[in-house]
């Protein structure tokens, strides 16, 4: 008897799993699994709790992946909900509540078509689940963790599916083939603080903090690649904390965003800033601290045999083509990259980390069918 | 008997008139004049005190006035002082103590002076003392009280001298003949929040704000008048408050100063800031509110009459001819300008506002020589 996606979404939705509680989810996705014949191992780090499942043999070259996480973003006020956001109510021909499209109906759409594809017809290779329950978090002891201890145990999927929802508005028009990277940049003016009455005996941070933010800002990074739109520069913070109107101030903060596509690399970016920050230096008499935080990469699947499988197991089910794109914030697949080619695609996410959130219970049933003719052509 | 102005400063030092306190500094002030046939009145108004004193008849053509503060800056930590801030103690030929240069020493020494002058050669005139005790405070109901409170009662002075410390270094280098003019314009600049992943779905008004910051930082408002250095603007703060790297506000805000001469108004330049905010805002899509406050208009009195009596009773006194300066940052002579003439000359004010303040001995009799010639010469 086939497994029911819609019920198995019930269960999760019902673990209130925000990060970094687990809540029981993982046991829901690992009985599942184990009775299937699935060999499931914990692999807990940092307080956060993470599920690694194979079925068939370990390091078999014919090994399809599935990424995805069961921990959720907070509720918010639960009194702004229309039901009880761990509720799992159907209604409406929805099932609603937090986690319902990002991403437990992922979850459970793929371990439902893992399961009856093993059970009907058992593969000659391995599938594999790395199930995270450190996504929405710090991200450090989540998909990481897993794929550090599968290198250390010779574990490999030789493909990757991360189950994220990636439709805009309607099911199946939309997959995710990469991602630009992401870095923070926190600069720090320092100048020499003085009276606002005697600007010329002082060396006001403001000034050069907002040159170098307007030329940073003006910048075009570039005109966008083959995959990808143009990368983006977003002063997001501008920080002084000074009272007093007759005092110009030591020291400014600024704090940046990029999001970056193929067409550079942290490392370069970091260059640049520091190029930009040193000749507003000079210019103004300041010193320019540029602190960077990567986040991720940019990176590329590029079309082939992974995307051209996606793509014709949705177009199958959905009667569309999904677009390949490469838009979005970061996701997991930044780390499974590393591993392995990955592509991304799930629900529609219109409502995902939002009040009443929620999903049709035909999407959760057409999620399934997409994940189980995948890996029959998978392995076809 | 001549009044010894030592004497007075340290009774005067002993009141911690720490604004909006008058701790009995004003009493001293008036015991001293009252005894010598002056005509006081306390004028107090919110909370603060004032002493309005006359000696001669009321609207007289030749009204000599001065205007001055009896009120001080806090001490800071009494610790680090070398004495009691309070103490008056009297030191290596110099008086310690909060207010012995900013102003207790020029009220002293103008006290002396006129006692002296009114008492041994009564002249054909009136002698005016407007002495308040909230200048170093908000300035609302010191001088500015006064001055209402004389309109209404016809007082009226002729010319009017004000005694804040001027001399950078060596007594009688420096006196002031007007003063630039201050405001501070809060920017406040409203865009779309969005994503930082997707800019062009937002309005980033802090991209606006460091163009906008940037062009008015860049401007030269002029290069200097016959009597005025050049006009500077400092931004002295920017504030957004966002903590979140994935979001773009939807405000941020800036504080400027301008410290402007006599080639610009007030109005003048909140309509420059007006003009520029909103070809910012034509380019940007925002949309900036700019709140001015003028706290003085710039003001000069020209080289005359009034700069050469005062110029050559210091010149007689001191050996040196003072520069007419008009350095500096705001003093209630911005609101005596309104009223009549008005010039500035005092001590070496290096010491005022700082930790162990201190005023030398022959500096204080120095003055009471310099103001008591400055009141025969006009009268003679
Ligand atoms: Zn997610
Ligand atoms: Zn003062």
């Amino acid at each position: 008897m086939p497994l029911d996606p819609v019920s198995l979404l019930k269960d999760l939705v019902r673990c209130p799993s925000v990060t970094p509680a687990d809540a029981g989810a993982l046991g829901h996705v690992e009985a599942a699994l184990a009775a299937a014949g699935f060999e499931c191992h914990r692999v807990p780090r940092g307080g956060i709790d993470n599920l690694y499942a194979r079925w068939g043999a370990k390091g078999h070259a014919r090994s399809f992946g599935f990424n995805g996480h069961t921990d959720v973003v907070p509720v918010g006020d639960p009194a702004s909900w229309s039901t009880d956001p761990f509720g799992a109510e159907e209604r409406d021909g929805h099932v609603w509540g937090r986690g319902t499209t990002d991403m437990k109906s992922g979850v459970a759409a793929f371990v439902a078509a893992a399961v009856d594809f093993v059970t009907e017809t058992p593969p000659d290779g391995a599938v594999i689940l790395a199930i995270t329950g450190d996504e929405e978090g710090a991200s450090v002891d989540g998909t990481r963790a897993l794929l550090d201890w599968m290198d250390t145990r010779g574990e490999r999927m030789a493909v990757c599916l991360v189950g994220e929802p990636t439709c805009p508005d309607r099911m199946g028009e939309m997959m995710k083939i990469g991602r630009r990277g992401s870095l923070n940049a926190q600069l720090t003016v320092r100048g020499v603080q003085g009276h606002s009455a005697y600007p010329h005996r002082a060396v006001n941070p403001l000034h050069a903090l907002v040159r170098l933010c307007d030329r940073l800002a003006s910048h075009p990074l570039d005109h966008g690649t083959d995959h990808f739109d143009p990368s983006t520069l977003a002063i997001v913070t501008i920080d002084t904390g000074n009272p007093a109107t007759n005092v110009i101030p030591a020291e400014a903060r600024a704090t940046l965003n990029i999001r970056f596509n193929d067409s550079h690399s942290g490392a370069a970016l970091t260059d640049w800033l520091g190029t930009e920050a040193a000749e507003t230096d000079a210019a103004f008499g300041t010193r320019t601290e540029v602190a960077v935080t990567v986040s991720g990469e940019s990176f590329l699947t590029p079309p082939g045999p992974l995307t051209d499988l996606v793509s014709a197991a949705v177009a199958a089910e959905c009667g569309v083509t999904p677009v390949l794109s490469t838009s979005g914030g970061t996701s997991d697949a930044r780390f499974v990259k590393d591993h392995c080619p990955v592509v991304e695609f799930g629900l529609v996410g219109r409502t995902m980390h939002a009040v009443d959130e929620r999903v049709a219970v035909g999407d959760v049933h057409a999620l399934k069918a997409i994940y189980g003719r995948i890996l029959r052509d998978y392995f076809a």
